[in-house]
């Protein structure tokens, strides 16, 4: 692309450097921008840079926070002995988002992946148990995606684990809601069979 | 989406504004940043903020420009005589990537469409025509989208500019390069045998 303008060429090289946006929707997203009122872009590029500098990570659960502790782990109303462990904050939003858990999380920051060089270490395992042993935690619920390097996670947390009186679980895996069984890989098939709920249960869930 | 941070929140909204960006892409984004060098990210907003607050329309051919003249209109190399009218900048971008024309733009700013409520006097069409009579043009070549807008506008202009001694032309319409005969409109099939050119015409230019 040849610019016979520097600003808008500058602005729109710094959008192709989001992820997902190529040259053409930067400048689709420029152009955009320079129709707005010039108070609109100033105040969208001051949250920007606003939200860079102020942000920070909860010290209790490394969720994402604009205090020292996150809104959920300060929040007295939520079950402080039940612990929901999650890849990464995207999780946690999603899993906000149901309104269907009132407990606390702990972001690992990643999952245990040797093909990608990221070992336990690389994970806030450390903060993870030290917060079980301190904080009469009766609960951790795993909700990690369900592939080999999830599951290798919660093998390795749940050894670490081991004497600490916590019971631990899992979220359910099974057919998705809306899902068709024939479609369904075999694994979560099989899962859903193994796994298998009382129908009062599912029929009060559902209600 | 529930968010545990209103900077996060903030952020999410104000890129979720930009058109094409759904609320989970924003989100992507804004995680992506949140990842970068905070002087990066600074870097980012105040380029964004500057191109809005400093960006100019040249007061010749209404294109975008750092400048009150744009650096098309003010190079002296550029055949002075000659001005390609277009329907936006993303148009003139678009043909500056070329590297084959070497005349001057007019940018309309949009184009004559009586469905969407545009008629002539939206458009920067009065400067078009204070620039014929004032600057020696020999020739306007149009560059408007085939479509029954583009043609309509290409007919309105020239009916204005009956009187005054200019050469009119449009870009040609045919079978695009590397397309197929058998898909193309009938339309622009018929378009492209009416205006054929000499063989050895075409042979130069692809050499």
């Amino acid at each position: 692309m040849v610019f016979s303008s520097s600003l808008l060429e500058n602005a729109v090289n710094e959008f192709a450097k989001l992820p997902g946006i190529g040259k053409k929707t930067a400048l689709r997203l420029v152009l955009h921008l320079i129709k707005q009122d010039a108070n609109e872009v100033t105040y969208f590029s001051d949250t920007i840079a606003k939200m860079r500098e102020e942000i920070k990570f909860c010290s209790r659960c490394h969720n994402i926070s604009d205090t020292q502790l996150c809104n959920i782990c300060s929040n007295p109303s939520r079950k402080q002995e039940l612990i929901c462990v999650v890849e990464n904050i995207r999780d946690v939003i999603a899993i906000e988002s149901t309104q269907q858990f009132n407990g606390l999380y702990h972001v690992l920051g990643g999952i245990i992946s040797p093909l990608d060089g990221i070992g336990p270490e690389q994970l806030n395992l450390d903060s993870l148990i030290h917060r079980i042993s301190k904080e009469n935690t009766t609960e951790i619920i795993f909700a990690l995606n369900p592939n080999i390097q999830g599951d290798t996670t919660v093998y390795y947390i749940s050894k670490k684990l081991k004497g600490i009186p916590v019971k631990i679980t899992t979220i359910a895996r099974g057919i998705a809601f809306g899902g068709e069984l024939e479609y369904a890989d075999e694994m979560t098939l099989a899962k859903s069979i193994s796994n298998r709920i009382p129908v009062e249960h599912y029929i009060n869930d559902n209600n």
